[in-house]
């Protein structure tokens, strides 16, 4: 058996957002979470790809090894691609009762809820899973009981932050277990894996309950309707909500199919407190009056369908946005979403609508540590080695500093990338070698990973077209029969360029003549020389590079 | 002849960021500013469009009118749409002389220097245009001698702010004519348009001067390289450069094409002062010592082909960065680019460098007034009727309800659409209806505006691609010889879809059929009921709509 431990991130860093990792030891394998991302707002900027999940070629390879996925809580970055690829691994998934919640709906929804082998994962219950001991420590984050993962292995122990921060008022009462992670780290940690989300911002992460008095006090100012916006995993947030509706005598309408299922979900399991006298469906809209009320919609990120969207352009039948009304945006604005997110306040301004956001009130707080909460956790569990995790390079970099900082010597701090293997052994931490990593892109139309070909003709179409060419030949002679037939979509319009049309035609004539004096007569290396040589002429012409289809019908 | 002025915003306002105005008083029309666009990077999302322009069908319509284009100053905003319209309108442009120069190098570029009649507009000098007189007074703004009209019509005098902020302390000393604007407010003022961008910005722009203590700091701490990055057209910005490069004994390097060119043109028109000992180009760059060099590259917003990009991924020949190098972002993020820039800023990391920006650093003052400015200009000008232009919906109505509360009545409040005629009396404002206003879409490639129909059929393939059919029709018995071809281009993996394949080949088999027997026997009727009965098909099968592009050879 190795004495080596090999830890591969295949998610989680840089531009790879779906948190994922491999840890294997001799023969056996875990994976410590499986997220999903998305890539943005659905135009042709996504090239028609619904989700991004982790390439896990390398696992399926070592499928044999695999002992379990262990998640450390239920956010799409983290469990969300469960549902994608537990069909091909065919191994237990141990999490906490609410994520197994959300990852068996998904599994439903996809049809796979008979295949799974879910398991509860509790807090300070470690389970055995070959070589490794994985022990849950509870940690405060969006999501609640999240977990920090203790994992014995035959090296020595490591810890896996997962999402975390250190919030001393937690809205649910569950503290991080400080005590536990003080005394691993007296026991001695052999490598510290922590989040770097916010390695760059200084400080100490504000308390969820820090944001109370602010929307406490937006709420008793407000006469209108109140619409306010949060992730529908952000549970502890929505326990705020429910809390402060009660107090100022508002009722609280769920908006949005992830909004209103999550609720149903989290309610149904005793995370959430509320009952059925506050907590009021769609269709009781109209019998509450304005200043009763409190809108809960999904959509924080200005997704165009989402619930938030579709009621800033009036297209909610049971509601409408009015003068006075206060939409509140409690929640983070993800990079990239800006500008969609200002569309959607210029369309409640434009209906007199007032929007706050944690830019201008403090009704938002992160799930993750800053650089304060970082450095506690690096000095609790004193760890011989340092991985960041968990986000941008530049974050990653920042946290990575700030271990040096902390004590830790230069050598024993790892920046790794996707895909990276690193190989830990007592005294020792190298890159060995580099697997198979990154992103599977998801199109839900056609129900599979969709290839690199494919997404490169969708973006060349996307800004280029396409040009199809249909040809006649006389198989006889290999003469072109009548004129070649030119359809342009998406590249030239056809009203402007009659020219550029007689003069591609006369390339083709060109182009198939040669092909038949050099006896090259097949159909397929016509096309070929078709597309090659129309590629090069219209792009002299053009500067532009539409896909050229030939359809030659020979006769 | 009316008593009544017209004004008619063509751009300016919400996702029509390219400012543009009429002002029509009776027989005399003259158009404020002429800006121009861009989609933003150069991904499938800009679906092949380089620029956007005003649509000017009303200018068009109304062309005799037209007497001139008067431009406040040189942004590409205000300035960078004349070269695409001044063919079609034929009219004078006024300006100031560095917009004159940037706008002459524009035309050239196009081939149309020839055409277009500049004449310089001088701060203080009026101008008599048909029924208008426009009176330009100096604003202090992040683009040397930019101007705010005061413009005499037939129904009282009107002031088009143009883009300014109240810095008392400008670095070329020119200060905003604020006993002007106080006098003109003594004399009586029907109506103030008034730059909104900052409209929901507490407090006082700062001082373009106020950059100038951190810049010195940073560069003072530097020991490697500096790369510092601002617009190309922040004349302002690179003369404080230039200025703290001599005092700390470096050498400046200017990268990229419109740095280059800007810089050049600034220098001989006499807007910057330098030496040729301190201005070096990228040949000196192997022979300055990185202690000794600040690279002043354009693409503050991480255009990917801009030369701040290609430094941070290292395919600049002439140079490298290096750990210990220093990067400045001295620059606003445009909404929409945060992404992109991230990504440039976790390159940079990747090589050593540290990045900063004006989220770390004071060091990027913006050019628009905050609201304190906003409130003073309203003070001095004392408008009896106010109407917010240039910004996003959200930021002029925060700029409608400042002026409201400095006690604007509010039926005297205006807020405008694009397109929107506003009708001015002596005693009166109101809205007169709509002309044709929005946005023309330029696609450099096919050098001409790209029309609706393009872009829809471009955004339907970036996501769903496109499906060639290729059939061969017997003419005599309209039936179909041999099988249909099926081309799938970013559609689906032909690999993964044999049996829809095969499931749509007996479907268009099924509508040839068909078609032959209703006796539609013409190839463009074929080709419009397969694209309707596959569109069909293919939706339900795979939730895709793909463009069909059916090509009927008969024979």
């Amino acid at each position: 058996m190795s004495s080596q431990l090999e830890v591969i991130p295949l998610g989680g860093l840089g531009e790879f957002g779906m948190n994922c990792a491999a840890l294997r030891a001799g023969e056996d394998l875990i994976l410590v979470d499986a997220g999903m991302m998305f890539p943005g707002r659905r135009t042709a900027a996504s090239l028609g790809v619904d989700l991004m999940v982790p390439d896990i070629s390398f696992l399926l390879e070592n499928r044999r090894q695999l002992r379990a996925i262990v998640l450390t809580h239920g956010h799409e970055d983290h469990a969300g691609g469960v549902s994608y690829i537990i069909d091909q691994l065919q191994v237990p998934v141990y999490a906490n009762r609410l994520t197994l919640g959300l990852v068996s709906s998904r599994l439903r929804e996809r049809g796979l809820d008979q295949e799974a082998d879910l398991r509860l994962l509790e807090a300070d219950r470690p389970v055995d899973l070959g070589a490794f001991q994985v022990e849950p420590l509870r940690v405060t984050h969006s999501f609640p009981e999240s977990y920090c993962f203790a994992i014995r292995t035959p090296v020595g122990r490591i810890i896996w932050s997962g999402d975390f921060k250190f919030d001393q008022t937690p809205i649910d009462g569950h503290r991080s277990n400080l005590a536990r992670l003080a005394e691993l780290g007296q026991e001695g940690v052999l490598a510290l894996f922590s989040d770097s989300t916010n390695g760059d911002v200084p400080g100490l992460s504000p308390s969820e309950s820090s944001v109370y008095e602010p929307l406490e006090k937006l709420f008793r100012q407000a006469d209108g309707k109140i619409v306010l916006t949060t992730f529908a995993s952000s549970m502890h947030r929505i326990q705020i909500v429910l809390d402060l509706a009660r107090k100022v005598g508002r009722k609280v309408v769920p908006m949005g199919r992830s909004m209103v299922s999550n609720i149903r979900l989290a309610s149904r399991l005793g995370y959430l407190r509320t009952d059925s006298d506050l907590l009021r469906s769609r269709e009781d809209l109209a019998r509450i009056p304005s200043e009763r009320l409190i809108v809960l919609a999904s959509g924080s990120q200005g997704e165009p369908m989402s619930a938030l969207s579709r009621l800033s352009v009036d297209e909610v039948r049971q509601t409408r946005i009015e003068a006075g009304d206060l939409v509140l945006l409690s929640s983070r604005i993800i990079p990239g979403n800006e500008k969609g997110i200002g569309q959607m306040i210029n369309h409640f301004n434009r209906r007199g609508a007032r929007v706050l956001d944690s830019r201008h009130q403090p009704i938002h707080a992160s799930g993750h540590g800053y650089r304060e909460d970082l450095k506690l956790m690096i000095n609790l569990t004193r760890p011989r080695f340092f991985v960041p995790i968990h986000g941008e390079y530049r974050q990653l970099a920042a946290h990575a500093r700030l271990a040096r900082r902390q004590g830790i010597p230069s050598d024993q701090v790892h920046l790794l990338e996707t895909g990276e293997v690193l190989g830990l052994s007592p005294d020792k931490a190298e890159i060995l070698g580099q697997v198979p990593a990154g992103r599977r892109f998801i199109d839900e139309g056609i129900r599979r990973p969709v290839g690199q070909e494919l997404l490169r003709d969708r973006r060349f179409m996307a800004t280029d077209g396409v040009l199809v060419v249909g040809l006649r030949i006389d198989r006889m002679n290999w003469e072109l029969m009548g004129e070649p037939e030119l359809i342009s979509r998406g590249f030239v319009q056809p009203e402007d360029s009659q020219e550029l049309m007689q003069e591609t035609r006369a390339r083709i004539r060109r182009l198939v003549s040669e092909a038949g004096a050099n006896g090259k007569r097949d159909e397929g290396l016509l096309g070929q020389m078709l597309q090659t040589g129309l590629k090069r002429f219209l792009r002299k012409r053009t500067r532009k590079r539409p896909l050229i289809v030939p359809v030659v019908l020979t006769l």
